[in-house]
């Protein structure tokens, strides 16, 4: 493995933390007053190590894409063709997320990481780290076996690696995968030890009866996982999928080489939740861009201690919300860099 | 008067509204998955009139800066003073609101309307629409005289009409005054009829008594307005000020326009109450760029019908919350413009 499994994260500086803390009460605004924003500018400033803070301005996402075994059984509204359709899209820079990174200067990047098609003709540095194609059906066996998912997270630590070399501030992990909210479900019940009713969203819209359907299928996949839930690792293997323990490797490392993470949907959130267990105090590098309508998404956040910057009732997944939220942690760090103090005001 | 008073706004162009809602349907995004970002890019193409519509470079923000005589009967955590500091603080570049303007290339211009000092030595242009110096104390006394209020609408209107005519896409009105909390709280209580109870928020942070002497002087401002809440008109000369008289006549005119503008906070709410009031209608041109925590911001927006875009606890006026929120309404356009449809996608 490329990284040490549960040997607690060095936290951001508590030093600058402190600091930052007392430049933004000394800003010639009333205290409070940015709410949310003097929050999150302390958190930049501690995750950076320095105060005021340099600005953001190198935000890299990856969208990690995947297949997922339990698709063919009716939890999703889509088929799984849409999944390399959609890495297609992702390269043609016309998917959801392409216009939001391309407006915010975030860098793009789609990795095949375990999607059950060939994508026949497409840049094969998309397909470098493909660790499998599809995954095990979570409610009948196990995602992946332990070796996929060892290379897996290897693979998701060496993309962060290498998203840090390229100079990297500030990373988005991004998601593609139909079906992938029922994995998501169930990794995020059987870390809280909630039951299935309470995780259970409709991703991309199924409803009804389909939704009972998604529903009595995650909570077979956390049955069938039983006490093998006391390990993280096990529980990614068992309810997983290669694209979210590359979501997950790629978490840990960047929270090891102190690079902040900006969490996405359910997908991401779930994927903090098992890198927070592999790796002891890593959620402290991590902040959350926004809250979906996916009620394991709220589950998580509170579990994580993390609150959204933004509620927009989005659930596109693919980074979406993440991106959406990176010009307010920009303006978190700015105001803290280049708002005035109080006792610079002229009070004539 | 430079607008008509009374006379119905024409709405965004309907014809418009539905193509944008056909085109966000067939977009290659599952259905509601971008959540309030879809509603947002079919306001924005049909106050465009144009579907899919054009990006919004060009936003512009002016900040009515004004005293409020009330401000001396202990209602704000401030002194005056402030104001005619921060009027200097805009103009050094150095405020909340500058950074976050910087950041999105916002336009950003601040005008003396009513600020309760001679500003000796700033640059005259801030000067040239100052209507008068401060306000009468709303619970002892009319804001204005019927003659100012008129004036002040005046200002609004020209200062709109200028800026339209440089180029805006989008229009902010941000807000500068100590004090200013008591006098939006009294015009969203008397345009609702609600008690000063329901209204009264910290501002910039009064606490215990003070927060009780404030109510108690919203309630006292409300109750000598008495019947004249029946005309809007009456109720900005009892209650509002020269600023915020001339934040309503900017919005009026920015609707009459065509002009969308992106709404502040509980200043911001409160002035579009009365500009809706004076113009029927003239709310479908507004949107909310976020929600503050003063209890008046929430009542007044459930009554125009908004929804905000952020929710950061931010309370800091100077048109920092709208600022903030530009990002997020050109990536709703843009979703529209950018994305491929659902007929583009390849499925091998």
């Amino acid at each position: 493995m490329v990284f040490e499994i549960g040997a607690p994260v060095v936290p951001p500086s508590p030093s600058v933390r402190e600091e930052a803390t007392a430049r933004l009460a000394g800003l010639a605004t009333p205290a409070g007053a940015l709410g949310r924003l003097g929050e999150l500018s302390v958190w930049v400033a501690a995750t950076q190590g320095e105060c005021p803070p340099t600005p953001i301005e190198r935000v890299r996402a990856v969208i990690f894409a995947g297949d997922h075994g339990v698709s063919d059984h009716g939890v999703s509204a889509y088929p799984k063709e849409i999944t390399p359709a959609m890495v297609r899209m992702f390269l043609a820079g016309r998917a959801g997320v392409s216009a939001i990174a391309r407006q915010h200067g975030v860098a793009l990047r789609v990795l095949d990481v375990g999607v059950d098609d060939d994508l026949d003709g497409i840049d094969p540095a998309v397909q470098d780290f493909k660790v499998r194609r599809s995954s095990g059906a979570i409610h009948l066996e196990d995602a992946l076996t332990p070796d996929e998912t060892r290379r897996s997270l290897e693979v998701g630590a060496t993309v962060a690696a290498q998203e840090i070399a390229a100079g990297a501030q500030l990373l988005i992990s991004g998601d593609m995968g139909i079906g992938n909210t029922t994995p998501a479900a169930a990794l995020i019940a059987a870390s809280l030890g909630v039951p299935a009713s309470e995780v259970t969203g409709r991703g991309t819209g199924v409803d009804g009866r389909a939704l009972l359907h998604k529903q009595e299928l995650i909570q077979q996949a956390i049955d069938r996982l039983g006490d093998r839930s006391d390990d993280p690792l096990d529980t990614l293997t068992a309810l997983g999928s290669a694209d979210l323990a590359a979501a997950v490797g790629f978490m840990v490392t960047a929270a090891r080489a102190g690079t902040p993470v900006l969490l996405d949907g359910v997908i991401s959130v779930a994927c903090a939740l098992i890198a927070d267990r592999l790796a002891p105090g890593a959620v402290a590098w991590f902040a959350a861009g926004h809250r979906s309508p996916e009620p394991a998404h709220s589950l998580a956040l509170d579990k994580l201690g993390l609150s959204p910057i933004l509620d927009l009732g989005m659930r596109l997944g693919e980074g979406s919300g993440a991106a959406a939220a990176v010009p307010l942690l920009r303006s978190a760090g700015l105001l803290l860099t280049e708002v005035a103090l109080l006792a610079d005001l002229d009070l004539g």
